[in-house]
């Protein structure tokens, strides 16, 4: 295959200077009409790759990182996103990349923000989080060409192995895992205290435990809440005055694990409770919890979009199996 | 005094463009040398005012706000920060302007990082947070001309009043007021916990407790302890060792309130105790806390900057009275 046409052939092509074709390519409103059809017509005698390098020349001037940041919900588990805001904003500070914050009510919005931005070149790539799976902002973004990584999994069993599909995720099976191994320390019989609707996070959750209790031989069942200090409590009250024995509970939250607790203490009795996000209210109350290193996935994502040293956006197409990261979560013990 | 020379005007006097003129002062790279030369000669023979004509060009460019993110260090009321940068972020997105974050180790960085973008005509404004008497960010960015407003009060009491200063802080004294005088109800022994150096916040703090129960001709005395839980807990048990004896706790922050709850759970003893900062922690233990309201701080913030209803930053030099404004916490019963 011949080598592809170069900014410098265009130019010579058409007769003019290298910053005339730039110009065409990011600032036509620069340049005269009759220079503009010029420099267009060297183009498409060429075949040179217009769109790319309009891209990669868009990508020098803005520098920028796009990604949401949603309204402020309460709970005690938001902290693990606003960690991994943190965290990326530094790691892309120390690569001369700049983080660009925008809100949006629905996934709707998200996407024509990120068109507005990526249109007007003022972003190079986007981070989405909160994925789930066919997520339609996975099919937009590939259409508008933009470059992003997904903190989260949105592809299915069938293309998450995609090269060209950069995601990375914490691997939650891994956290239930060893908070159970830990847990049967205190006994044979470990509860998991989860959510009642199936949802892929919760069944990774659940996943965990329960492949860790049938390895050891040991027993346990499930009980389930909704995601909510006070109706953890209620749930893990009635589950005690139902009888319940058990010698530790591993939770899909910490929110389930204060729940359980409060109502624990309210009963008098003591039990290992292990929470999962290790929030500053775990912190705080001091139980262990399992912890989702969200600078890790800050770091892991950042590689994936610009490469482990590169200052540009890396191109999407990577070799199999450097195209996502699947960071182990770390039970911290208090 | 005759009418200030414009763009036209300059256009006009060196046989260019108005387009011309504008590419000088924005894009100048893509100008001719002796073209830039001429029209930097009509700039200097007209006596137009490049700087300020360069800058509103820039503004209507970036239409964006830069805001520092700082490391997560921990802790259970970072997530007031970041509320407000949530809010900040929303309300900015409704009304088309864009929030860049940045992180910066400390003040000079943050500086730096402040005026490369300034000067790279990234940012149009900037927001601080976390000020402290006679910041040097104050006098910096006043003479690099970028406008700002800080959440908090950098300024003394000699120049706090100064219309050029835009700020917006919350009003603590009214926070402790509200929780004292609720306190109250359960007695007329009050004790207030805080931290032990004498900060502005602190302070400010301490003096709605004690001017509450001095209007009340009501009794308490005063427990401090670094912002931490479990700090907060040792001393909490050291005074009931000691044979505290009070009606209710006022706390300067939910760390210290947690760590109280926690001493008094192990002696079996029941208090009100009032935290600050309402945050998740307060929320999940269901103990009563005073709230910031970082959302309305966020909107006061960019009413400041913006207007009541403009889309471009407002002048810094406003009319006196609207230059800042004192949020009132709100005490949140649990």
């Amino acid at each position: 295959m011949a080598k592809a046409p170069t900014v410098e052939d265009v130019a010579a092509h058409a007769g003019v200077s290298r910053q005339t074709v730039s110009n065409v390519l990011n600032t036509p409103e620069v340049v005269r009409p009759a220079t503009k059809e010029r420099v267009l017509e060297a183009i498409d005698a060429l075949g040179y790759r217009r769109h790319a390098a309009a891209r990669r020349l868009r990508l020098r001037r803005s520098s920028t990182i796009g990604i949401r940041l949603d309204p402020y919900v309460g709970g005690i588990s938001g902290v693990v996103l606003d960690r991994f805001v943190h965290a990326i904003t530094e790691h892309a500070s120390e690569r001369g990349m700049r983080m660009l914050v925008y809100a949006a009510r629905d996934t709707d919005e998200e996407l024509a923000r990120l068109s507005e931005l990526w249109e007007g070149s003022e972003i190079d790539a986007a981070i989405i989080t909160g994925t789930f799976r066919d997520d339609p902002r996975v099919g937009h973004l590939d259409a508008e060409g933009l470059p992003f990584v997904s903190f989260g999994r949105p592809w299915g069993e069938d293309d998450i192995a995609d090269p060209r599909h950069l995601w990375v995720d914490v691997d939650g099976a891994a956290g239930t895992r060893a908070a159970t191994q830990y847990a049967l320390g205190a006994g044979d019989h470990v509860t998991f205290f989860g959510w009642p609707e199936g949802s892929g996070t919760g069944d990774d959750r659940e996943r965990g435990w329960q492949e860790t209790i049938r390895g050891a031989g040991a027993r346990g069942g499930r009980l389930t809440a909704d995601d909510s200090v006070p109706r953890a409590r209620v749930a893990m009250e009635v589950a005690l005055a139902a009888g319940l024995e058990t010698d530790a509970l591993v939770c899909a939250s910490d929110s389930l694990a204060v729940g359980a607790l409060l109502a624990l203490a309210d009963a008098r009795r003591v039990l290992p409770v292990i929470g999962f996000d290790n929030t500053p209210t775990a912190e705080a109350l001091g139980f262990s919890s399992v912890e989702q290193r969200p600078e890790d996935v800050a770091t892991a994502v950042l590689e994936l979009l610009m490469g482990p040293t590169g200052d540009v956006v890396a191109p999407r197409r990577l070799e199999a199996g450097s195209a996502h990261a699947l960071i182990t979560p770390e039970l911290v013990v208090r």
